[in-house]
């Protein structure tokens, strides 16, 4: 959590969000009306937030990382009517790329692209075509959503475009509730990584070629003499 | 700043950093010993922090952004000596991408690349070769780096890879000290960007084939029904 989320917080009448988020600031949000919702109710969550804040209220969104990336920001923005006299600030947090690469040593320390392996709302082929991309870029890459309990065929497949294109020997980092207490991190090979071993908490990074792991840790040069 | 950030300085003996950046957090350090250097010391940097902590010290590093994203967790874990008894905690922060994007609207809700114009590590073919990727594979891309009084070429050739592979309406966002106080903000196109707008404290971002300009912010649909 950064300082300026904190005073977002505080400053709120209104606090909107998933209900699991809402209970990690549970302690943050005494006196204040809160409106929790469930999984896939984004839309619908946004939607709540747009309408109290044109009613008067000052309203906080929650997010889980940084609400600008996959998250509550855009949503929000878009379903905001043109010309509506509600100010938004978007409060930038910590995305869960930085939070597991954390945890796994240094892996995004040259560039690197983001990728969401969910399907739900991006066409498969789509994400086919940006992992082979970022593949041929040689970029560091963070897979977000990789896998959910009905959602397999996406890692299948990019395991398949990624294990064509980088070497089997490649460092990988799975880390699994990245942005919480009790996080868990394991490194493996992208030719060692078994496809049951990841969740829908779960992040994964996948090294460029230069990656490689050092005392337990991974670490993407940047390029300095050392 | 982070709660965790502000913790780890609290817990340091000795705080090592880019002087500009150790001014900045100056409230913080009080009572510490501080090793201040210069632009492009960051490997005397590094050295200086991990000798520090070799000696019996607990040193915190300052990094901007997120130490992990061109920063500095990378250089100290590379110049740590293998099997040293010195523990490491990455602390991750708020990169300069999200700290942009959330002064531009949203524009890095659907998938991103990251890439550093900075030829001083990376050689220039490399940095186009992944631009070239990532316009192919449609991402949104954040440009770190991107320009220095010295240093026009590689701004020069990313932007007309960028201009052969998107439209010149491509809205681009322009923010000069995304992570400080005093942040300024400008939305272009990719068609009217100036070469001589951008500078060594800007970040560059470039949106994709859908990004869009609503009521003057950068917003990427992520793809929700609206």
């Amino acid at each position: 959590m950064t300082t300026a989320s904190a005073a977002a917080l505080a400053a709120a009448d209104v606090v909107v969000g998933y209900r699991p988020y809402l209970e990690l600031v549970a302690d943050l949000l005494t006196g204040k009306r809160t409106v929790g919702s469930g999984m896939r109710q984004e839309t619908a969550r946004a939607k709540a937030a747009v309408a109290e804040a044109e009613a008067g209220s000052r309203v906080a969104v929650v997010s889980g990382g940084d609400a600008g990336v996959y998250g509550m920001a855009g949503l929000v923005l878009e379903l905001l009517p043109e010309g509506s006299p509600v100010t938004v600030e978007v409060v930038p947090g910590v995305t869960a790329a930085s939070a597991a690469a954390a945890c796994l040593g240094a892996p995004l320390m040259n560039d690197f692209a983001v990728v969401s392996l969910s399907d739900l709302l991006t066409p498969l082929e789509t994400i086919e075509r940006r992992l082979r991309a970022a593949a041929d870029g040689d970029f560091v890459l963070a897979l977000y959503n990789p896998r959910s309990t009905r959602r397999h065929e996406p890692l299948r497949r990019a395991l398949s475009i990624l294990r064509e294109r980088r070497a089997p020997g490649t460092p990988v980092g799975l880390v699994r509730n990245a942005l919480r207490d009790g996080h868990e991190a394991r490194i493996t090979t992208l030719g060692d990584l078994h496809e049951d071993d990841v969740d829908m908490l779960s992040i994964l990074i996948v090294g460029n070629r230069e990656t490689v792991v050092r005392d337990g840790r991974i670490v993407t040069p940047r390029g300095y003499p050392t």
